[in-house]
C-alpha cells in the first residue's frame, strides 16, 4: 500500500465539497485528482485550492482523468446510475452517497453491471455503520448477551426541515438511514412496512406530514418503529434502543458536558448531522480509502442500496394507503451472499 | 374533617392486605373498620392485627358493618360490579381497583347506578396519576412549553409474568395502565388500536404473545405506541416520552444510585412494580382518603373505568384481527363532563 | 402500640410548624397534643387548626400538658438544652432538630442526665440518615462491595442564603449534616479538620466566605471532602461519592423527568431542601412516632449530637487558623456503645 | 501548504510506536522521515514497515537525517533537555511528550535555548487540551456563563497501576495533567499544593500511596482538588467540573451505550486512557502537523512545561511534609507572555 490514492469526486455541492476538504486534510493516503461538476464556476474555485487537481462539468471526463483510481460520488440521486454503470465500465471502486438509486430499479441495473464485471467496486454510504456507538450496539448484538432482538425502537430527529423535503423525503431521505442500521443491526430483510401519521406538527411546513411513525417487519421478526421528526425544533437526534429476549441497549442519547445553571441540569443538544455523525463520515471515508487500497470492497454493497430502496418505495406505498405494505425484494444475486 | 375514615376493605388478596396495611400504618385519618373475603381464614387473621376491625366473608356484610363509611374495593375484576352497585345504593365512596370491570357493559351500569344515586361515588385505581414523575409530566404538557402533544413512546416491561397470564392480559391488564396514562395526559379519548407483534421472546411460556407493540391514534391525533413485554428478564419498568411540536420530555428511566464497579458504571433496576409506584400507591389511599373526609371525589371516575375498558377490548380485537380496530365509545354523561 | 401518640411540638416557627403538619396529617398513629411557641398569636393560631391541642407560650407547661407522650424540639439551637433536661426529666422521648447543642458541652450535659435517667430518650434530626438514597449508599457500603471507604467526595450547595447566615454556619449549620452522614456511612469518628476558601462568589453576601472546602480526616483513615457553597445560584443539592477500594457510589444527581427543548437536553434542580429532603423529614417522623409507640429509641442518639458538635468546633478553628485542627472527644459512655 | 512535512520520531517505546502509526496512518500532510530508538532491532522493524523512513539508534543523527523538517520526542523523561536543546540549535519545531524536562532547571534551560533562538520551536504534549469535552469546557468558561470560577474538582483514575510506578509519581506523572489542565481552563497559575492521603488501598502494591487528594490553590484564588487513585480497579476515568459564581459544568461522566440487562442499567467505562482519549491524541499531533507547516506554534509552550514540573517538585514536597507547599515561579520570560 504505497503511495496516495487518486480519487475523483463528482459533484461539489455542501457534501461533495465536504468529502473534498475530508479527503485533502483528514484522510492519510489519498489525494483528489479530479473535481467535476455542473457548476462550472464552483468546480474551478474547488479544484484551485488543490495540488494537482483537474476540473471538469463533465463526470465522465473526470473518470477518464490522469491519476484517477477510484471515484466518491456525491451528485444528486437521480444521477447516480448513469456515473455508478460508468466508473463499472472502468473498473473504478466507487464510494457513493446515498441514495444508490432513487428507485429499486437503477439500483438492480448496478448490480447487474458489477456482476457483469465479476467483482464488487461499489460501496454505499450508510454512514451510521460507521459510528463508534452504531458499532458497539452491533457488536453487543451479535455477542448474543441481550438475546434474539425483538424490537429497535428508532427516533430520527431534526431541528428543522430544508425548504424542499416533502412528505415522502422523511422516508426515502431520512428514514432510509434507519432502514439500512436496521438490516445491518439485525441481519435481516425489511418484509413489511407499516405508517402512522399523528395531525401533523404546527411547527412543520404548511402541508408537509410531519412527524410519522414508521414500522418496520423483518424477516427474522423483528418489529422496527422509527419516529421520523424534521421539524422537532430542538435539534439533531438519532436514538436506537435495540430490545432483546434478555435486555436492551440504547445509543443516541447519552451525556458529554453537564451543566448546571439557573435551575436547572442538563447539556447541549447537537444541531447537525454534521457533528452527530462527524467522525463517521471521517472513519467511513478513512476506511474506503485504506480498502480501496488494499484492492477490497469492505461497506455496504449496491445490494443494501437496492434493499433500502425497495424499502423506500414500500414505505411511500404505506404512506399513501394508510396500510401495511409488503417489501417484495428480487433474488439476491451469488455476488451479495 | 374530624375523626378517622371507618373503611371496608373487600379482598384480602395480595393487594388487598397491600391496602389494608397502608391504610393501617401510612395513612393519618384512616381506620380499617371491616374486611371481607371469601377465605374466612385469611379474613380473621387480617382483622385480628387490626383494633375495631371486623372481619366478613359476605363483602355486603361488610359494607353493612357498623362504623363503614367508605369502600376500598381489591377482589377480583369480575366481582367488581356486583359490590360497586351495592355500595353505590348505600351511598358509600369506593375507592376500587382497576379494572373497574373487565367488559364496557359492567362499567355502563356502574355509571347508570352512578348516575341515578345522581353523584359520583367511585374512584378507580389508575395509581400512575398520583405518580410524582407522571405528576410533572402532566404538569409540563398543560404549561405548553412542548407545544400540542405528537406521540407518546410508552414501555411497559415486567421482569416475568405469573403463570397465568394470557397473551389478552398483555393488553387488558397491562397496557391498560398506559390506556389511561395517556387518557389523562393529553386529556384526548382513544379513538383506533392497532397491534404488531414480533416472534414472540423465547424467554416467554410457550404460547404466551409477549412482546407486543400496542398502537393508540387519539381523538386529537396524537399516536401513543407502547411496547409491552411481560418478560423482559431485566426488571419492572415504566418509561414515557412524550414529544411535542417543540420538545419533549421522558420519564422513567432517571437514576439514583450510581456505581461504578468491575468496568461498568450503572445501577440497579427496581424488580417490581411495588418499588417503582410504593409511594403513588400511598398517595393514592391518602389523597382519596383526604377527599372522602371532605365528601368529595377528586381520583379518576367510573368513566376512566369505562373508556379504559373499550380501549382494552377493541385491543384484544385488534391484536386477535391483526387490523386496526375503531373504539367506539358511549355518549358521556353529563355526571362526567 | 394501640392509640394514637400524644406529642408536644416546641417551637413553631418554619420548621416546627413543618412538623405539626407532619403530624397531623402525614403521620399515622401521631397526634399533636400541645404545641409551644414566644410568639402567643403563632402558637394559638396553629394550636386552633387542630383538634384537641393546647397552646402555650411557656415549653415546660406543653411538656406537663394532659396527653403530651413525647416531645418534638424546633425551637432554636440555644434553647435546647434547658428543654431537654426537663423532657428527660419527665422520661419524655425526645426529637430533636439539630443541632442538639450549639457547642459540646451542652451536649455532654444532656447525655449526663440521659444515664442519670438510665436509658436513651433522645433522638437528633439528623434526617438524611432516612433518605432513601443515603440509605441505599449505606447498604451498599456495608455489604462490602466497594471494598473499604477510602474518599467521600459531598456537594452541599443551596441557590442563596438566608440574610441572618455568617461564615461559621456553612460549617455549624449546614456541614454539620456532612459531619453526620459522614460519621454514619462510614460507621467511623472524625479526627481533624482542615478548611480552603477560594476568593469568596460575587454572589455572596459582602463578608461571606462563600463557598469554602472543608476537609475531614477519619478515624479509620478515609478521607471526607466537602463543598459548601450556599449562594451558587442554581439549586439545592447535596451529592455525596463514596470511592472504596473497589468501586465507587454516587447519590444526589440522578435525574427525573428528562426535557429536550431549545437546543438542550435537562432538568429541573429541586430549589429547596424541603423538595429534596421531603420523604426523608416524613420518614423520619413516622419512624420516630412508631418506635416511640414501642417504647424504642432507633435514631442518632445525643452522642451523634454531641460529636457533630465537636467536629463543628474544630471546624470552625480550622476555618479561622488555616490549619488543620485535631478532633478531641470526650470517652463514649456506655449507653451510646 | 504544500509537500508532506518529514518527521523524526524520538524513542519507539508504547508511545512512540503509537505516534509513528498515528502520523503514518491517520495524520494528513506527514511523513515519518527517521525513527531513532536506543534498541537498534526495534527502530529498524519499525522503519521498514514505513516507506522512506531511515532508522537510528542516535537521535542526533535521525536530527540530521535528510527531510526532517520537525520532532517528536517520546523518549523517557530524562532524555528530553539534551535532545530538545538539539533540535532548538537546528530550528526544528519539536512536539515533546510530557514531562518537557523531569526537574524545573531542565525546563528553564529549554527556555532560555528558545529565547536565545529568538522564537518557539517547543510544544508540549498535554493531549487533553484537545479532547473535546474539555475544550467545551474551556470554551464554556470563556463565555462567564458560569461566573468566576471557584473549584475544579477532579478524578483521575486507572484500573491499576505499572509495576515501577511510585507513591511520587501519583504526582509528578498522573497528576501533572491536572495541573496542566487546571492552569489552561482557569487560565491562572498554581500557588500553593497541600495533599491528604487516606489509608492506602489493600489493592495498590505494598508500600504506595494510593489514593491520594492532591488540593492546588491558583493566582486567581481558585481551589482545585485532584483524587488521584491509580488502583481503582474499575476502570480508567477522568473527570473534572468546574464550579463557577452562577454554574457548574462537568465533564468526564458522560454516558454512550446504555445497556439494561439482568437487573442493572449502565454501561462499560474505558479501562485505559487510548480509549478514553484516543481522539485528543490523534487531533494533538494533526494539529501540530498542520500548524508547524504554517510556521506557527499553537500548543502548550516550554513555559506550561516549567509551570507544570514546578508544581509538580512542590506537590512531592507538600506530599512528604504533609503541609501546605508554596509554589514559587521564575519570572515569566516576554517569549512565554
Amino acid at each position: 500500500m504505497s503511495g496516495t490514492l487518486g480519487i475523483a469526486v463528482i459533484g461539489t455541492g455542501k457534501m461533495g465539497a465536504d468529502h473534498v476538504r475530508r479527503l485533502d486534510r483528514r484522510t492519510a493516503g489519498a489525494r483528489v485528482a479530479a473535481v467535476a461538476d455542473l457548476d462550472g464556476d464552483r468546480v474551478k474555485e474547488i479544484a484551485a485550492g488543490l495540488d494537482g487537481c483537474a476540473a471538469f462539468t463533465d463526470p465522465h471526463a473526470a473518470l477518464a482523468a490522469p491519476g484517477v483510481e477510484a471515484v466518491l460520488v456525491a451528485s444528486p440521486g437521480p444521477a447516480h446510475e448513469e456515473i455508478l454503470l460508468a466508473a463499472i465500465e472502468r473498473g473504478l471502486p466507487v464510494l457513493c452517497e446515498k441514495p444508490l438509486t432513487p428507485e429499486p430499479d437503477g439500483a438492480l441495473r448496478v448490480m447487474e453491471a458489477e456482476q457483469r464485471a465479476g467483482r464488487r467496486l461499489v460501496q454505499v454510504g450508510f454512514m451510521r455503520r460507521h459510528d463508534a456507538e452504531y458499532e458497539q450496539l452491533k457488536a453487543l448484538l451479535a455477542t448474543g448477551a441481550l438475546g434474539r432482538p425483538l424490537f429497535l425502537h428508532c427516533r430520527h430527529r431534526n431541528a428543522s426541515s430544508p425548504s424542499f423535503f416533502t412528505s415522502d423525503m422523511l422516508i426515502s431521505d431520512s428514514v432510509v438511514h434507519e432502514v439500512d442500521a436496521a438490516r445491518w443491526l439485525l441481519d435481516q430483510e425489511v418484509t413489511a412496512v407499516t405508517v402512522l401519521s399523528p395531525a401533523p406538527s404546527g411547527a412543520a411546513p404548511e402541508g408537509l406530514r410531519d412527524p410519522q411513525l414508521v414500522l418496520l417487519e423483518t424477516s427474522g421478526g423483528a418489529i422496527v418503529d422509527v419516529e421520523i421528526f424534521v421539524n422537532c425544533g430542538f435539534g439533531y437526534q438519532v436514538v436506537c434502543e435495540a430490545v432483546g429476549e434478555s435486555g436492551s441497549a440504547r445509543i443516541g442519547d447519552g451525556q458529554s458536558v453537564l451543566v448546571q445553571s439557573a435551575g436547572r441540569w442538563g447539556g447541549e443538544i447537537a444541531q447537525d448531522y454534521t457533528v452527530r455523525f462527524a467522525d463517521a463520515y471521517d472513519r467511513q471515508v478513512r476506511r474506503w480509502v485504506d480498502a480501496t487500497r488494499r484492492g477490497r470492497v469492505t461497506g455496504p454493497s449496491a445490494w443494501d442500496g437496492y434493499a433500502a430502496a425497495a424499502v423506500s418505495e414500500a414505505g411511500l406505498a404505506a404512506r399513501r394507503t394508510g396500510t401495511r405494505t409488503p417489501v417484495v425484494l428480487a433474488p439476491r444475486p451469488e455476488l451479495y451472499a
